[in-house]
């Protein structure tokens, strides 16, 4: 529960709050760009400033391109339990700049939103963890349960290695309590907790054939061309009814329950209106099941890209010695990256033509994650979010991969509360990208909340 | 028949000749590189003064970017037939450079080739016609027939719009014969007359889906993902047995006759060897056709490249708004290239899956070419290519497009004598292009024979 005083504080505070949130969004914080790297390393020791103004131990610790700031307040009273507060500070590039109304890293605000890249993904939704520690020293002189703040700056670039980050340091990011905030509300005014994502198999599947790009006019006919046999391949990979068709692919498939299924049912969902902003009609994807369970429940196989032979305008006639298809499978509980990389591979085996060798390699293995929906802490959440924003909450999955969430439950042991206060239309990646003041002042009084409520465990 | 003061001045002047040839092959006459434009008209414009001063009316032809040479002798004593020669002076691009073991444009003679861009394809060729006139000329003091030279500029870019410029220019390209050297001998000591060719449509077909790119996490499994629609397209286009499955695409296939497989079945021809070479075993293509069948005489389709998605290195997990194919099938005598092109949008528009909207955009419609093998025209050909190589005469097809040759038999009306003086191994379009100084001589000997053997019909 949020004291008065907070409560006031928080009022009093917002336009200093807001004033300092653009200050972070005005580093050019790029984490894909060589030319950024002095924006990235400058707006993590902004970052780390700020920590250690409130008492945090700080360290910028340095990892592959750009440091993660690790930072831990100790000073709550014994027995205090841990929470580990995950964000980044990176962005994306916000190419086509063209696109923008006002510039990316110039903050605005416009019609009750805050307008800048990165001003939902992530900084808005870190920075409000960050106020609210401040509101709660202003407020009650003390913390009232220990926080480690965990702040990477290379998710934008897909987190590489991040799981030998989280073993070499795992001493400094033991917590008994972990929150996610890189997500988004399912709706407007519908505080949202993500209690599971998909996980991800990304390769690329190579066909050799002859041992040079040839003339289609002078060996059309008598050698097996890569990209049509690629094709080929590509389209075995699914039935009739949309179904994956690498064997055992649907083995470790959970189920969802009968409570699940109702739940999404009431979400408010319109799959019409859903499909005409998709410019897309039908919809497709694997019969007998409805969207949600097809976006949250049910596996996938999509190409992402073809290379080989020739890509540029006009015309060459050129049968190329290789083609390479990148391609994702994102999976969901219970199965193991493991065991789809080995179906893969078996599907390739069996599926290969007489003619063309194959070989796969596999980029990106990430576990699909499921979090008991039930817990005491999960509940310790959604009553903040309810104080906060003044509505019930919803529980929803989500079909994209966060790779860090599987690596806090799997190596820290930790059950991850992935609470987000993005909306979907906040156009994330895209020019224009917003953070509606409503959910950053909301986020700072839930954030605030759900520290109290998970320390009164 | 070639007299005795032909021969010796054939022989007296073989290396002024090849030193000529090399002032040819100097000049760096790129079709498709801008910044050599200058070289494709200078070397225009030295083709054209050669020709001058041998009492040719000789006019450059502006077309699209560089100029055609247009020159014509028309001394020959009344009634005198005309011969029409066709050659390009225009080169492939010589990257990738440093694989050449010299410049390609410093010519040089090693191990009895000529090594230089350009060496066989196909300025070697065109300029051992007009080497073969210089001889009549000084040795007889006129020509037996009137001779007009076509050398045009852009062949290496596809020869865009040849049709519009023959139809234009009918009247100077009139003649009663057409000789095209620009191919090669099925093998080393072989003399090879073309006499058919396999036409082509290249086309494009592109699957559009939904209105952007999406996110594959978020939106996969419930949109129809162009890129895997199209390789199921792809993959329809073909039958188990190697066929293609357009309905109706077989039904104008003239079948060879069975003097022309007992005659393919002679020529010299090793499969093992031959798919050892292109490094790929076994050869692919139609089930139930030799090697050389389904090279020359039966139909394909290719796919050349697929755009869309990400081509770059490592991931990205993408949906495409739209993916594009390729794709070009090769066409034997009796296609017809409008019939195709019907027969692919009747495909596709059956096997378009609900959720993406189809579009097909057609390149290049080229008919395939089938010269009567045994006409006296011909017949002077082979005459003439035995008496200057000492051997006897293979007929072949070959499956490659020519444009010019159609266009001359179907606008100026004459069947094309295809006599080319190349070798399988010269290097086309690749590093270190060469040709045998061997195949130069006899080719001006050769050019020489035909020439009085055509005057004589």
């Amino acid at each position: 529960m949020l004291t008065d005083a907070l409560r006031k504080y928080l009022q009093a505070n917002r336009d200093r709050q807001l004033q300092e949130l653009f200050e972070l969004l005005r580093f050019a914080s790029i984490s894909s760009q060589a030319e950024h790297e002095a924006d990235c390393l400058a707006c993590a020791q902004w970052l780390g400033d700020q920590l250690r103004q409130m008492d945090f131990s700080v360290e910028l610790k340095p990892w592959r391109k750009h440091p993660v700031v690790v930072a831990r307040y100790e000073k709550a009273r014994p027995p205090a339990k841990t929470v580990l507060v995950y964000g980044h500070y990176d962005v994306q590039p916000p190419e086509p700049l063209e696109q923008w109304h006002s510039p990316p890293f110039e903050p605005v605000v416009r019609d009750g939103a805050i307008y800048a890249r990165g001003a939902s993904d992530d900084k808005g939704q870190l920075f409000a963890h960050i106020k609210a520690v401040e509101a709660l020293l202003q407020t009650e002189g003390e913390l009232p349960l220990n926080v480690a703040f965990f702040l990477e700056g290379e998710e934008e670039i897909g987190s590489p290695e991040l799981e030998q980050f989280i073993t070499t340091n795992a001493d400094d990011l033991q917590a008994d309590f972990a929150i996610v905030s890189d997500s988004d509300f399912f709706a407007q005014g519908l505080p949202t907790i993500t209690y599971g994502l998909r996980g991800m198999v990304y390769l690329e599947l190579t066909l050799q054939g002859p041992a040079e790009d040839l003339h289609s006019g002078v060996y059309g006919g008598v050698v097996v061309n890569p990209l049509n046999a690629l094709a080929k391949m590509i389209a075995a990979m699914h039935d009739e009814s949309g179904k994956v068709a690498l064997p055992g692919f649907y083995d470790d498939v959970r189920p969802i329950s009968e409570a699940e299924r109702r739940a999404w049912a009431e979400l408010p969902f319109d799959e019409e209106r859903y499909a005409r902003n998709l410019g897309t009609e039908p919809l497709g994807g694997e019969r007998g099941h409805s969207v949600l369970e097809r976006l949250w429940a049910r596996p996938t196989l999509d190409c992402h890209g073809i290379v080989g032979g020739y890509q540029g305008p006009g015309a060459k006639t050129v049968i190329p010695a290789s083609a390479t298809a990148k391609l994702s499978m994102r999976l969901v509980p219970d199965m193991q990256p493991e065991r789809v990389v080995r179906a893969f591979e078996q599907f390739v085996t069996d599926h290969t033509p007489a003619g063309v060798t194959a070989r796969i390699k596999v980029n990106t293995k990430a576990r699909p994650v499921l979090v008991p929906p039930d817990s005491p802490a999960i509940d310790a959440a959604k009553a903040a979010l309810t104080e906060a924003f003044a509505a019930p909450v919803a529980l929803a999955r989500n079909g994209a991969s966060v790779p860090i969430t599987e690596l806090i439950q799997r190596i820290l042991g930790i059950e991850p509360i992935m609470m987000g206060f993005g909306l979907p239309d906040d156009h994330l990646h895209s020019p224009n990208e917003r953070f509606r003041l409503e959910q950053f002042y909301g986020a700072i009084a839930a954030s605030a909340a759900v520290l109290k409520n998970l320390a009164a465990l």
